[in-house]
């Protein structure tokens, strides 16, 4: 049976629009699907590079302006990946104009503008996500599946971190092109929105909802050039963040994030301690899940470094052979199979935009909370 | 030159008691000191159990009242292995009879009690130290070395954990032999006094004082029986406890502590990021160091496992060759070493009780901001 | 400057069919070259899966016969993934036609074959590579610059494995589709052709070559059902073989290999210590290398875990940024952007089919010291 | 009930007679055993240095002539602390004169040595061991366990290496006391009896006996200075070996061990390799033991890094509590432990004087192999 296509028109063409149009691309090879994913459209404000990028990913046509994709009849679904500040704005009007809206993470800014993003998706009715791509990577997903099957028993502690060290120099301005997340107005927040966020997410999703937290954040270097202006400027994103909180559950949570912690590239990392036994990842290893069973027998006890390659691991039935890894773009690939099912199925594999204002609201809560001193309702 | 004596009481026989009894008789066959440790009595109130250690330990004599210790003419040094509610009591009078005082940590129950025990030792002008064992894991001493030597630069984040699973079964008791450490009045706090105050007294060592801080503390099992009275009675320790807070140069640093993190037997870590490098360690890998150096070139930069075992490591020349390790007990062998080299020198090497009452104060402030759910001031 | 096509023409459709045309079409959305792989045919004997294969990966038309595809006036490229048994007539049937040529490894299923298929191509002049994939993972790479540039200084071991567990059931079966490499009419040889070959391929690239060897190899299970007749037949294959060997620069070399090791699926791994310093990288932990610099300051010396995935190591500057991994598939991407590469410079980047030939070689002469129990050269 | 004295008569007092006497003074702090060794005596042939080693570790008696210690009423063992070119002559007089012995390995310089103590010791009817004490080390311990408890099933791999790198320098004199090991004359052979003695006692007490081998042995340095003649002289011994061999349950073994590996200090590692699961170790972790069992869930299957700090695992009930690590010195301890033991029971516990001539042996045919080029019987 034929696939019918599903027309992507693309916002942006940075880092993100790169892992997304591979995503694209590549799903159908790997994955049997009833959509076969079209790249129609790019949008970006220079053609130049918009068509140079068009060219290199077999876009068929360049916009120079992101409204020309949502006015056009042959596109289906809008993916959003260009800075924060444009998420609210650009996901409304694709909403409105009846698209499906795929929304680079975080939401929004904040929850504010986040709301309004999921109230005109839900009136409008179209099938939406948010790319929280690492619940797709497949050692993340095993573990939610483990702790969903209630292996653990009750859960004691979850802890997690987001620890880079690329913005440890003075001399690495804020705002445009690569520096854009360094830019209060242009991101909303700092390591919050950019790193934490993806720990909260997946902590939500593996371990459930936040109820109360406190936080503290810190801006390690004040003043920075900004990029666009030339002028040095006071920085107003948080450099680090750290967070205690409780989940709903009755467990202790523990987060932080930086870009200051020296020899961590892109250290993603997360722990949960249940009862009966622990599980832990962190990306700089992503193909291997640590495992504590506490019901084996006691002198042969310990943690097990399982990889995750394996045909019954989730997804890698779709890839190669026990013991052959598959790497960081594999977790968009994923969540577009993912989506295009929840086509099929009419089910949303998550995390849609609601899902995603949870996490924004717990972001929210730790600026405010690192603001104040204060505990906080994490809602 | 002979060595001259250095009479040894010992009040306990517990694992510390046992710990401590082996540092003070190995010390000289490793070390050229000018005190060899004689252990003249041991006291407990059991007096068959108190003569069966001093048979296994070749202590000289035993008494069932620890006063008899400190009255004993032939005795240079006290030395406490009991529960924290006698530390006070028997240091105090210890250090009026002109008697050096080593005890076991912490310090005391609070702050309170503390204060009081470091009056009497300055007062007696006593030589005195605290048990603060880790410090003298070789790994952790090079680590101290490091970050004093100022090769990290600025310091941006200090962390660190110290993991346990033994009191997740409700069915362990409180109070009495092995479980005085969860009844609140034997032990005066759960996890904070027993294993954060290793990981604040290391935290301070390493990188200075710590000026404010949030915490949050649970108590997951809410009653416990007592061994000592048979009834179930409330638990009144805290189980699990985190903390952010700021150090005095400006770090941020995060703790956590749990014996509910299920597979950890005693996960001691800790991490520093400073501008040029990063260094970590854990008690389960004592012998490693992980040491990242930014100024190393760039395509061959990683983080490096260093095995603490080279006979220009800290200690490690008084031991075996390159590659062969040395265990927990060691750390205490190191501190007997440097506690008597202190007598000659004239110089303390620390922890003295000066020093362990800090880390009590950041302990009570830990459990004062965790009860009032704010920030408070560390000291 | 719009790019020239290179039509590929793929021969089976298997494993390792995916995997190169997964290649051909996603290196030019990455690499910037001269020419545009075009999946043109794809040839099998069964015209269904063949279909369902050219369908999932775009190939534009179906053979039955590989003779169509050498025939066909509008493919460059065959691309062998067919058993071993099938490599020699294609190889030097599309020679002779004046295609290139890119044959799976290993060459052949032995030095005889190798050396007409050689002749062949070099005869026709037409660019010719084999797939030792394993060459482009990153980590393997730079093992490979560093030794060049020098900086381990003489060398004097060379220690690789290449471990699985997939055969140790008796009742896995030989030959057939997918398990045509236990049986030594298809194969050639066992796990000495199927994994030591990649282990020898990457020490000869990496430290030369090797003189003479004695080798042990075993066959564990001795007859196994044939997926085709259905009979009990006996195993000719090795199941698992072990080699000593000197290299022509005057180091040693192990090597293991074998189906036979439970727990490894697919654990490549290679070792080498120079008088300045040591290399190591494993499969399963594709994107680190160990490395251990003996220059270093002797208290701050260990194994470097270095995360191959910075802008600045082999490839990674076309992937995403520092911190966030590829996988086994790019392996592959990079011999095709190497392969290009060399029809614009006109210089092959290896291994090209006389360098596979060298190879296949020392697998023969490790078949020849097992059976005959001897030292024998290599060559 | 008193404890009889086992009264020691050390002979030497190196690197090996620091281990040894530690062992001797501590056993009995830790172990409830029938005897309590007490350190009568020390010989050694420079007055001074025997007397300050005397001083150090409580000997009672000092004295320059070996025999003496023999021919003394009041020395129960006799223990051999010296370069094995005079372990035949002192084993064999102490033997005669009824005296326990306990032998540094390798027992002696070849089998032919080997035979003739194997020979006294039995004819005099007298209790002895050779001191390969990583027997000892707990993880050791265990992995021997579970395989003889059949786990594993059938076996079908065994490898081990022990890697160093202390030799690389050409200044390295060979000769003279820190470097005997160098001298072909004080040491019988280079690696193969010092390194790879050790790897192949724990092979065949864990796998079983070998039965045939085939081997490379290399000097890489081909002349070095003597330390006592100052001339520069051939080195006779092996720089490195490495060994292929079958042992007699029907598995392969490979081994090797160098003094030419940078980066590794003591590299002592082993794997064996069953049907059902796999066990691995190596000394510079030497309190974990990787295990990986196949009859686990498939999805959660892994390799375990089991903490060998559990009070029911081997050894450690005596010492701390979980997760609290040991050492080196601690299998020295654990063998005097279990010599003492099999006083009491009558039985030894191993290596006797036979069980390591079988390893002589096998050390033997290993140069031999090398020598001839050829594969020969193990013993």
């Amino acid at each position: 049976m034929p696939r019918k296509q599903l027309n992507i028109g693309m916002i942006g063409y940075g880092f993100m629009g790169r892992a997304h149009s591979n995503a694209w691309r590549k799903v159908g090879n790997f994955f049997d699907l009833d959509y076969q994913p079209v790249l129609k459209a790019v949008a970006a404000r220079n053609r130049d590079k918009a068509a140079a990028f068009a060219d290199q990913w077999g876009y068929e046509r360049v916009e120079t302006d992101w409204r020309k994709l949502i006015e056009a009849k042959d596109i289906d679904a809008i993916d959003i990946c260009v800075p924060n500040d444009l998420h609210a704005e650009i996901a409304i009007a694709a909403a409105k104009a009846g698209k499906m809206v795929l929304c680079e993470k975080p939401l929004a800014r904040n929850a504010r503008e986040g709301e309004k993003m999921v109230a005109a998706v839900e009136k409008a009715g179209v099938p939406n996500t948010v790319w929280y791509n690492y619940r797709r990577v497949p050692a993340v997903s095993l573990i939610r599946q483990v702790v969903a099957s209630g292996k653990l028993g009750k859960i004691y502690h979850y802890r997690s971190l987001f620890l880079q060290d690329w913005t440890i120099s003075p001399d690495v301005p804020q705002g445009g092109a690569g520096t854009w997340r360094l830019d209060i107005e242009a991101a909303g927040s700092g390591v919050t929105g950019d790193l934490l966020a993806h720990c909260i997410d997946a902590a939500i999703w593996i371990n459930g909802s936040i109820t109360d937290l406190t936080a503290m954040t810190e801006t390690f270097v004040k003043k920075r050039k900004h990029a666009l202006t030339g002028k040095m400027q006071d920085v107003g994103i948080d450099d680090a963040a750290a967070v205690l909180c409780h989940f709903a559950n009755g467990s202790l949570g523990t987060f932080e994030s930086t870009r200051y912690a020296r020899g961590h590239k892109a250290l993603f990392t997360l722990e949960i301690n249940g009862q009966h036994g622990s599980l832990a990842w962190d990306l700089h290893d992503l193909n291997r899940v640590s495992w504590f069973d506490h019901r084996i027998e006691g002198t042969m006890r310990g943690w097990t470094s399982i990889l995750v390659t394996d045909g019954d691991h989730p997804y890698l039935g779709k890839w190669w052979v026990p013991g052959l890894s598959i790497g960081y773009e594999h977790s968009f690939i994923h969540q577009v199979a993912d989506f295009i099912e929840g086509l099929s199925t009419g089910k949303s594999a998550g995390p849609t935009f609601r899902d995603a204002l949870e996490t924004t609201r717990v972001c929210d809560a730790i600026i405010a909370s690192a603001k104040k001193g204060k505990w906080v309702p994490a809602q």
